[in-house]
């Protein structure tokens, strides 16, 4: 498996795959790879496609003071997973191959971008669309793959595709979870024993909506106080907790249709999202 | 030549032509052509490319109170001129094709699109890189050719285009002007024959620039004095006159590189536009 590390080169190597008749699945990534990660490469495996991983900490998307300098990297660790997991190529470009002097073009998804993750993380969606369509149009893919657990980036990257006329098929893959549940994320690494364990209310609270939306409830904001009350643990402090339409993250007040549970909270110093769809 | 108004028949005739080996040239355009557009196609075939031209009037470029309805559309002349120039296929497509229901994203190009028309016209190169991204991304051209006329449009859409990665060669095509020296532009169809002699001010603004920059002076706001006295016409109103740097658009205190003279003003109701490249 390969490391490479500019734009040129991924492009020969996307050229040359094509040649052969080969279709390119992307998979795009901030690396420090968990079980998440590795089934996104199985499934673009799996499905065909020659399997590019792209591992980049995006500065773009990180706010003031939130964890760009401390995320945690590991190319070494990674690159053995990713191979394990049928990587065919990883792409590992620099801050300035990305973003070299003088940049200044950003992509804006409004109406999904807003609310949720976008109301905590001013600029977080406009850096995830800026860079996902550089990734596009740099590897040029017939398909990439997403995890589920980041659902808002998910709605944004799909929304994106579609208005800018970007041909890539967009495949979302269910969030990948340790044994009790927790939702598998690089940052779970931040979390101490006690605050790990702690992590787990996301989840469960995701759980009681799910049972409670299954046992006949369809007013989104007796769901929200449930989620809400889920979340009053201790070392558990509320971002947010929200009932959206599944389909397009618009917000309802009586589930009609498959509705999308929604959560973010801190756990010490360490902000966790997680989502459940539940059909109705 | 081939009439098409979807984005589907644009991307098959593209694949069909790109499977006979051809590369393609796309011209877009917002239609009513003039000797300008004409110019565009020759070169795009010239160069050896299958000629794509849109024509599309594109409404997220037109500001509140803008001429967005009263844009000059003539489809038929604009097919028999296109044909006569050499372009192989139209695309035509409706507002509603390009900006279907639920459309979000945009594409926002900082530094070059501030000041100059990005001053008087807020909003204005966010429309022009979103559509030109979404017509790169529709057609996937090798190269796409722009008139120098619409100088930082085209300033726009190059750092667009090297900042996302857009594989697409942009050609600069100098501004077509009349025989008095008018340049060329669809909106000089609303100038009425007194307002048409007064417009000339433009190009004469920028001659006598011109040529005190050729006569040694460097002090660019000495020469942004002599255009801005050169506008002061009867009928015409000043709106910009700058002088830039011909590579980025940066200010000058002093021109020590190639210059770029800017004016825009209204004669009338209309608002033109014009620049002229000055080599030290």
């Amino acid at each position: 498996m390969e490391i490479l590390r500019t734009i040129t080169e991924v492009r020969e190597y996307v050229v040359g795959q094509r040649a052969r008749g080969a279709r390119i699945g992307l998979v795009p990534t901030m690396g420090y790879f968990h079980a998440g990660h590795l089934e996104l490469m199985r499934r673009a495996g799996g499905a065909g496609y020659t399997v590019v991983v792209s591992i980049f900490v995006n500065p773009t998307q990180f706010g003031p003071g939130e964890d760009y300098e401390r995320y945690p990297r590991d190319l070494a660790r990674d690159a053995q997973m990713a191979q394990t997991a049928g990587a065919d190529v990883l792409f590992v470009p620099e801050a300035a191959e990305m973003y070299p002097s003088g940049y200044g073009t950003y992509v804006q998804v409004e109406g999904v971008s807003e609310g949720l993750c976008g109301a905590a993380r001013p600029g977080h969606f406009r850096g995830v669309a800026t860079v996902v369509c550089k990734l596009f149009n740099i590897v040029q893919p017939e398909a990439a793959f997403f995890g589920q657990k980041d659902y808002q980036q998910v709605m944004v990257i799909k929304r994106m595709a579609a208005d800018l006329n970007l041909p890539v098929a967009i495949t979302v893959v269910p969030t990948v979870r340790e044994a009790d549940g927790l939702a598998m994320s690089s940052r779970n690494t931040y979390l101490s024993p006690e605050e790990r364990r702690q992590a787990l209310a996301l989840y469960q609270a995701l759980r009681l909506g799910e049972r409670l939306i299954k046992s006949g409830e369809r007013r989104a904001a007796a769901v929200e106080t449930a989620l809400r009350e889920g979340l009053q643990k201790p070392g558990v402090r509320l971002d947010y907790a929200e009932v959206r339409r599944a389909g397009d993250l618009a917000r309802v007040e009586v589930i009609e249709d498959d509705a999308v549970l929604l959560v973010a909270a801190w756990v010490g110093q360490t902000r966790l999202i997680d989502n459940l769809v539940v059909g109705v």
